[in-house]
């Protein structure tokens, strides 16, 4: 067990919360569709989940947002289940070193996406996913796992259907680029039906602490409360892949500065992982430059400073 | 301490010396420099040190090799202890998405490296390091530091000169890259000098064990036997951009497989770390298709998958 | 008067004919969609209209085809004549210095192509005519357009309905620019409409001597028996982006070898124009590696050495 | 003949001179190295050297400034000279699509330049000229050589030294593009003595008049006063590339609004021909944002819009 106690988290938590509603520069947010664009900055909420048990929440930890690309990990998670190692003919696992939704990589590297985690990547995933069955069908296995994974069991966790449609709306790049993964056949299913799946999945809403509660099987080895969600092997790779590939073209500074596996989402979220010790969760919708949640960031720093949690550290015992 | 005692360590490391002595795909061994390309493909070394001074080796770990590219972790370290976080105006942190010596980020980020495990960050390194002093200075300073590292007090740690002019005589594009960013000022002293003191570093010989020895302080948070290194926090910093960055355009595949910090060199070296647990080094010439040691590489991922030294896995405590 | 008279063209048309009919190395037919694939590779048509109205015609010049990219040179004509020289703040003039159907280049230059004669430049023109108006008008305003400056009063210039067919169930590509282009605000009608105008455009099909007398404004100064299409300034800079940009990334060689303003097709055809001398078409459907007609592309290598026709060269008067 | 007498020729560069002397706008003087940054702004020269050998100058038509770029014209006509279509294994001849020291290409190319006009093309060009001889041995020939194309008996045309240094101190892109080609083997002489040649032809002085006198070739079929410099052919396809890579990326625009093969450079000369009709030189040492003479070019347009000459124009005949 962590030499932390459980005490000193929650006060640690609480510090954390504070100071970030009192933090002037809380970044821009995301004004590419409205649904988004009017959530106000002042939000911030944080909630752990240690290995435990114990759950130390703070700020507007209990507050639905949109967890946009944080759902990539969970659709990579169904996948690997679906497909297992095949996935990786049709999808990479490098970071992208580029925009996150750049096309010019998929050009050279003949319609194979780096990675899970980038916009193309999670497509490939939705398309994996989709198969032969109905959109509504995949949609519905989604919410479904991600409620079993949060322990949800009154089914708060659901599909902003507003945030959805307004993807679909202005979606033109991703249209662009499922069309051009087509063009080389890494898409198979109708281009339509995929990306309704995609833009619903990137539509989840949910608490930071439902978040960080979903976050728990890859903290545990894959494993949630006795139950095994995927092989510990597996839990690990996929950590490995939010380390690398996470954070979009601010991969390697998220690791540098908070030293965590870690997906942040444009809707302001991050859901990070301390193995063996905790499931974090953070939410504050505004963006720094590279579109990753300033104060989310920052909050996530402070606690490893104060925890020493980061993987790259030796472990207090 | 970790569950995993002394004994079996010893036991894991003949082990897969054992497999990797008998490995028929062993990789290609590099060839663009004739000191390198003599090297036997059937050489294979491995040293474990253990956070309590305990020492594991087997097969060629007493044979010196040139570290090459590994070497770029210990002028890092020297250079952020010369100048501290400035280094970061000069050089980035993100991994690069292509080739190791790649000049077309160069040119689209107007001369500032992604990070200073590429050659060009490390050339940008040589120039911090060299300043206004001559270059015999500065690679002096260098032997001496890594000596001290390894705790070789018989100097037993050197230059391969055969193998500094070697690299010399052949090194045209990096030649390119210290030209090219000295058109944007971001080299400063004559880039022959920068370049000889790069050569210099690149052709370091030592041993598995000495390898091994020197990395103890990123595994002990910058510490080496009560003496302090570097700063903790820098520690972690280095040990989370050789997880980013570390094995050129392979880093995220070892993340995935291996999942630990780690730096590489075209000898067919590795250093790896298990913050708080281990610094490990292996040797063997081959090399995969990316430039980094085959059997290195399959080693340590039998060494990961036994001891659970990953760290994306929970420790066993 | 040029120095070569008719007879003699008559005649090196005959030859020229008679050489393409007889040659080995004939190129490989585009394969992308059936209707193009299904074409013997033995044809070679040539027609030569000169400025006082003569035609000279060798091979299956009366034999239609697909004129494919060819058909751009005509809807920018449309287009400059529609919206003048605004056309150039949505579209470029520059050589891409890349594949035809990159999509990397509009990554890096925000959604505007760098000229009309590639396909994104073409899906550009093709929203431009479009506007507001339904796709039948559109493609109805086309056909009438080229068969006015071909003089095909009987009307068996048209579109062919397998190929548009056929071109819309594969466009992948092109579906990907022109989502990616409206992403960036470059294209306003749905792309679903525009590209069925687009793929229509390229589906018209005509002889090489309709290409031939379609071509002849260009080879006058704008006018055709009187009547002026558009202003000499517009068709002397058609025949400028001709020269820079009609043969995709061959466009430099053909200038090199053959050096008369020419723009082909996948379709296997070439519409080229010795200004004040003669509007050329050639056709046969094997191409070469660039994707220009191999056959085509010979046959006015051979034309212009025996006519000094290349605007490279200083006129025999 | 062209039908625009003598007489209207002198008026039309007396106009132009009088239009361009009061101009406002007149662009960026050079600023890289001093000796080009001292030019004042004010100047302008034109000169036209017609077929029959009709000389017309204007302005500042007979002060010598540096040629830079155009001299690249020149190199390659040597080159071709010696070692003919070999040439073209080692330059390729399509416009670069991108910057004028761009070495990204040269990346995804394997070491070929895209032509011999971009720097990395002509330095290949140099590296040929040079052979096994000595530095000031191939650039005693290449003066000669513009001196006999000039019909310079006094030999007044040379090198500026001053120029030449000044290059060589801070040209630290072309020495990165040298090592790089170098690399991949398409640099063979040492790379400083290669670039010792490169700099001085650079560095080369002449007057407009001087200029358009050496650029009789390329208007005359290769030959200048009954005495063959290079073959028709030759000829032609030096003018093709002039007109396809002459103005770095601005060639395909310089197409569109000119219309003739020319060669720019950063001291602000410009060298057009017009096949059969006319060799011109005009010059104005500041730039527009694409590197070339800001009224150097409108000079040139505005000629060719009062004689026609564009060769993308009927003839008047």
């Amino acid at each position: 067990m962590d030499a932390i106690g459980t005490i000193e988290i929650a006060g640690i938590v609480a510090d954390i919360a504070a100071e970030m509603g009192a933090a002037a520069e809380r970044g821009t947010v995301a004004s590419y569709i409205p649904p988004l664009a009017q959530v106000p900055p002042e939000k911030f909420g944080i909630a752990v989940v240690m290995a435990d048990g114990a759950v130390h929440v703070a700020g507007d930890a209990d507050e639905a947002f949109s967890i946009q690309s944080i759902s990539k990990v969970f659709s990579l998670t169904l996948a690997l289940g679906a497909v297992g190692d095949q996935l990786w003919q049709r999808v990479g696992r490098e970071p992208s070193g580029s925009a996150f939704n750049s096309i010019v990589q998929l050009e050279s590297e003949q319609g194979i996406p780096r990675n899970p985690f980038i916009n193309a990547g999670a497509i490939v995933v939705c398309d994996v996913l989709l198969g032969r069955s109905a959109p509504a069908e995949a949609i519905a296995q989604m919410v479904r796992f991600v409620r079993t994974l949060a322990g949800d069991e009154a089914g708060s966790i659901g599909i902003d259907e507003a945030v959805a449609s307004a993807e679909q709306d202005t979606g033109f790049r991703n249209m662009a680029l499922a069309n051009y993964m087509r063009a080389f056949g890494n898409i198979r299913a109708p281009v339509e039906r995929v990306l309704g799946v995609y833009f619903h999945f990137c539509a989840l809403a949910m608490s930071c602490r439902e978040l960080a509660m979903a976050g728990r099987y890859l903290m545990n080895g894959g494993r949630v409360g006795g139950h095994s969600v995927i092989t510990a092997n597996r839990a690990r790779r996929i950590n490995a892949l939010m380390m690398s590939c996470g954070h979009y073209d601010n991969s390697g500074d998220f690791a540098f500065r908070v030293g965590l596996p870690g997906k942040s989402g444009v809707g302001g979220g991050i859901l990070c992982v301390a193995p063996g010790i905790a499931s974090i969760a953070v939410w504050s919708p505004g963006l720094n430059a590279s579109g990753n949640s300033q104060l989310g960031t920052l909050a996530l720093e402070r606690l490893v400073q104060r925890t020493g949690w980061s993987v790259f550290e030796p472990r207090v015992s």
